[in-house]
């Protein structure tokens, strides 16, 4: 059993997700190993050696100091067990895993770009907690938030089980656009006026052609894929890709409607398209099926591809999903007759944090 | 990163999961850190400090060496870095669990009985675990055998959510009868020849009274409810079960039935009671419901109970079941909107003994 406090996290990204964390983080007991040291913002850090508590969040404001990695790495050095904490969606502090890592401090993190970004860093990352000084790396938050698909997906291929095809909804928005959209009936609501509602109720991103792109699926294909390649007992069909560019995902946005500079003007021309979204729900209906956008990796033909795909009105991505819920199926050489299925939220403040934590609590 | 064969590891147990687990175990990369150390059948042993290869099969069957669970524990004892697993499903190995634990020897098991049974082997077990010298003991194959359902469990009362409801189908022989006997329609299948027909399958035990009685059931519902009472932040509203015998059952053996020796009589009489089931099969349907048998852990009102109940045509429980799949439905306070779910296979020699691996690889 661990001592209490051994083990010294630091904080970047104080949003949302990460103040969320710091809440649950400092509600575990007092005999949990944890020692808040560091948080930092945008614009201000705090660091203390001896401990960070509650009070964390006017501390933070009445900071005058600013961020500053290369201090922070020096800060964290020495300290003994660490545990670095990345809430932020930044490309630049994904770039600094490696040193962290070889640093023998650990990184935990629900930001994808590292892990979905060039190639080259992720294979520095995977190299450096490979060295015997280097510390560990958990990203279990970066697909389906706190549902238990990482480490379910780690835990198959570690014990030697084939992979043929991973199946999901990844996208908490697209799984919201299209359970109202395509419900199996040959009519039902604009497409336009699905995404609009989704848009006012904070499910897309203020642009929501930042969603319909397919790149957020694109990046969790890309983990996963990379995820198999890496800790596979056997090789498989799956290629090295370079960056999630190389997924093939079929974009929603109307060509037309490429780089439209607001999501406002977006919205008010989409209903311009309406006519070819109903025409697909249609078609599809009349064959029994509905519209999903998924995303697949299959291991066995080595293909990765996003994109709007039919499925029969029976099948699970039709009957079970609801809301804005995350369904992924693992089929696999052992679960060969049915797959394994993880569904649930797979995004929000709450759940996403729970993910970090649930990781954080793996290393001690 | 573990130095390679730094984990001693001890087999007690090598039937179909044992053998499989053994298989799996030495496919693992030569990297890995596990060095097999000792295999117990019920009738031999063997035992090599320098370590067992592929060749153990016919090593034990050459064993002249009966199994002795004191000379294994010194055996082991002195070793360095030890986990014993038993794939047995033994009331005596299992009340060795603290004994070993206290030794520093980590305990991996499907097997239910510890668990499951008399509450003061399970409270010296955590006990065990929370001393500074004692072993780990890791269970997920004890419910949904590969599926992730106890660390799921673990991930979120561990980091502070609150179970409301834990609903599920956990017998893979159940989930296989009521699937094939009710589908939503009035009528369909004799409930006595689906039971049988299961039999010939192999899905049941050989006296299908082993599986209708629901204790295998209750036994899960145990471990999770104790999960729960161990590792959760807060307290909840369930009550602590002396064992799975205070779990609300509702058997579905006929009450003229109880006590029949043999399951071949069993199957000759259970006709009898076909009425009896049509009748709650039609009635069911006549409310747009199907019957399943579930297990439910409610941690608000405390109740704990297992037995055939009906839900709506469109529950996942009778639309995305299928074969002799479990599902778990997790409700908590941060998944409150929609549970998270995991379903899949929930039985089978090779998917316990990857929940028995994984667990292993954890301890790594």
């Amino acid at each position: 059993m661990a001592s209490p406090q051994n083990i010294h996290v630091a904080v970047i990204g104080v949003g949302l997700v990460g103040s969320e964390l710091v809440t649950q983080l400092l509600a575990l007991p007092s005999s949990s190993p944890f020692k808040l040291v560091s948080l930092s913002s945008s614009t201000r850090t705090i660091f203390s050696a001896t401990g960070l508590s509650s009070t964390w969040k006017s501390q933070l404001s009445a900071s005058a100091e600013k961020p500053d990695l290369t201090r922070l790495t020096q800060q964290l050095s020495g300290l003994g067990k660490v545990a670095l904490i990345d809430n932020t969606s930044s490309e630049d502090i994904a770039a600094m895993y490696p040193t962290w890592l070889n640093a023998g401090i650990s990184v935990i993190t629900p930001n994808k770009k590292a892990f979905s970004g060039d190639l080259s860093l992720y294979e520095q990352i995977i190299a450096a907690t490979r060295t015997q000084t280097g510390g560990r790396v958990f990203n279990e938050a970066t697909v389906g938030a706190g549902l238990p698909v990482i480490g379910t997906l780690k835990d198959l291929v570690g014990t030697g089980d084939k992979i043929v095809k991973i199946e999901g909804v990844f996208s908490g928005t697209m799984s919201y656009i299209f359970n109202e959209f395509s419900t199996g009936k040959p009519d039902g609501p604009a497409f336009s006026s699905v995404v609009k509602i989704a848009r006012e109720k904070g499910y897309t991103e203020p642009h929501p052609a930042d969603d319909l792109n397919g790149f957020d699926v694109a990046r969790k294909l890309t983990i996963l894929s990379r995820t198999i390649s890496t800790y596979a007992l056997a090789p498989t069909a799956l290629p090295s890709l370079k960056s999630f560019a190389d997924v093939q995902t079929a974009s929603l946005i109307p060509p037309a409607l490429e780089g439209i500079p607001t999501g406002d003007e977006f919205i008010a021309r989409l209903p311009e398209f309406d006519a070819q979204f109903d025409q697909m729900r249609a078609e599809a209906s009349k064959d029994g099926q509905v519209l999903r956008f998924v995303g697949v990796v299959d291991a066995v033909s080595g293909q990765i591809r996003a994109g709007l795909e039919r499925y029969p009105s029976t099948h699970p991505f039709a009957t079970s999903l609801g809301g804005s819920d995350n369904i992924i199926m693992f089929h696999t050489e052992r679960y060969g007759a049915r797959p394994l299925i993880v569904q649930g939220a797979g995004a929000g403040a709450a759940v996403t944090a729970m993910g970090v934590l649930g990781d954080l609590l793996k290393l001690a």
